[in-house]
């Protein structure tokens, strides 16, 4: 009896170059150090690094885990977490209401997803870059609670700096509203909070409320 | 029959007290993007913080944990390793071939966890309060995997920088054998290739062998 695979896969890399690869892939995710984003420390001193920025994340899944659906795999969206900012190693940040920007950011950074994902061994960085898509896509319990987390991070320090980088760039009130509601399919709680900071914010006179307030407000 | 416990547990947070209470842990470790270690970044442009440095040991937990022991929770180990630090928020980071600076840092750092980490509900800030003192302890086949991390990052960043913090302080590599052979109690093949490192910076120039150089490399 043949207990061969009739299709064997590639051959597995030697154990020396298989470390290399992947020390190869710590070296460079250290670029991501230097990518900065328009969020500020809660200080004021400086922006905010993809790196620190992917930490605190994290650290929110974990602390806010109860806001999340019920049976979701946590360590799951944790991870999704630590990667999903990887690409912008290629494609740099591109600030969430710059709409220029926005269009075929998809297509850049798949294509800098495969590079960066593609120094690992395949067995682990396969995995890690449907991990990215699934982020990308939003379509499980995980991927949904990690975005929500990724909108409300910068919420929470544009109200903890008198309004941030949304007073920098003249973000108004129903705009970050329209943007922000997807907290409310992963994290319903937490996007009833964001929304009272919102509210908040504007009474504060921290944000302008812009022309269509009232209606973004009443679309939940 | 009595079904409730004699001595209850204390009375719960109301929910929104609950939630601000989250909330506020979560900005205040925002200060730990300020705590400045004595690595380089990569590209050499400026000292690393403790935040993007317990991001980068998480993602190192994730992509090297089959060097890990058998059998180990890589999720508790990355969880470790994101909160590690957090202490350094009240302390300070101490440069770990500062022998003065060591005495009494565990001390410090202990009150400093019980600052942070009860910032948030009870429920969820002991079970971390736990983990931070776990990683302290090494006796967990997670934390003595998060530790060998934790001792490996900077020594590949200073090989990626012609010696970097090591040459800065005059860190001899008999030192660097010393205090980094504990790696081989968490992960012994990163051990077996770190000490090739040190090997190779000393044959570069990177690295002075320093008076026990022979002998630290004997003893494995």
């Amino acid at each position: 009896m043949n207990c061969e695979p009739s299709h064997p896969g590639p051959t597995p890399l030697p154990a020396s170059a298989r470390l290399e690869a992947q020390l190869g892939f710590i070296l460079e995710i250290d670029k991501v150090k230097s990518v900065l984003r328009q969020t500020l420390l809660t200080d004021e001193s400086r922006r905010e690094n993809d790196a620190e920025h992917s930490w605190h994340l994290a650290l929110m899944a974990i602390t806010l885990q109860e806001y999340a659906p019920a049976g979701l795999d946590i360590h799951r969206a944790v991870t999704m977490l630590l990667i999903h900012d990887l690409v912008e190693i290629d494609c740099g940040d591109t600030f969430c209401y710059d709409e220029a920007g926005m269009v075929g950011k998809h297509e850049r950074e798949a294509a800098a997803a495969d590079r960066i994902f593609g120094l690992l061994p395949a067995d682990s960085g396969g995995p890690l870059r449907e991990l990215w898509d699934e982020f990308e896509e939003r379509r499980t319990p995980e991927s949904r609670f990690a975005n929500a987390l990724d909108r409300l991070q910068p919420m929470l320090h544009n109200c903890a700096t008198a309004g941030g980088a949304w007073r920098e760039h003249g973000v108004t009130a129903d705009r970050v509203l329209r943007r922000n509601r997807i907290i409310g399919a992963g994290a319903p709680e937490l996007w009833a909070y964001a929304r009272a900071m919102i509210v908040d914010a504007v009474a504060r006179g921290l944000l302008d409320p812009g022309p269509d307030y009232e209606r973004e407000l009443a679309a939940g």
